[in-house]
């Protein structure tokens, strides 16, 4: 079994992808060129991530029109998507919702224990590979 | 190894789901309740799959807002949603992407190599679980 440099399973933890090329419509990237995406990352990054989790910065999780944006998935758990996110004021509520997220086996949190943020801003999920047919 | 009853293999193959519970905003639901999305994964059930390509019926994909909705996922590729399907004229060309995903090893398809449906309609994008770090 791999292990990344922090110790999290790649085959039995969860990730928290984070975009770092997203913008936001109403915000211009800064003359340094730091996208909202890539600082919400970083306020991701200074935060406390669940137990095994790994977070992983990404280019682009095709929801540019909707950034910025996260994905939370792990084996054997539906992976979410989420988008619409303010990099300065959701990252506390990110960590609350990821923690949530890995609480479960499958990924599904009960509706009313999602961040609000979470619930507004959710633009695709998808079933993990073992899904069983309807 | 697990094996479908299609000889698929869960652990290698390649993974079509499409959203049954999907709607349309300018088709209402027939009295008989057989949804935009559902129809979609009928057409879609008669076509030619990739080899090796599951089809599964899932309830809602969380785009709710951009039915109709699949994703293409598998193991050790970048999974894709896409919505704003039209459950009749569309199929041929999801099934046309759905080869070309399932050709790759990675689940990244060469822009000019998408059907044009994928190209204007990603709603997201998630990596492998194994994606290098930036």
């Amino acid at each position: 079994m791999d292990e990344t440099a922090d110790g999290a399973s790649q085959e039995t933890g969860t990730t928290l992808f984070v975009c770092v090329t997203c913008r936001r419509a109403d915000a211009p990237v800064p003359a340094n060129g730091h996208r909202p995406g890539a600082a919400m990352h970083d306020a991701l990054a200074k935060g406390a991530l669940p137990e095994g989790m790994r977070l992983r910065a990404v280019e682009c999780l095709s929801a540019c029109s909707n950034g910025c944006a996260v994905a939370l998935t792990g084996p054997g758990r539906w992976t979410y998507v989420y988008g619409n996110l303010d990099p300065e004021a959701d990252p506390p509520a990110i960590l609350s919702g990821a923690a949530a997220y890995a609480a479960t086996a499958d990924g599904l949190v009960p509706w009313r224990e999602r961040p609000l943020i979470f619930r507004r801003n959710a633009i695709a999920r998808v079933p993990p590979l073992r899904l069983e047919p309807l």
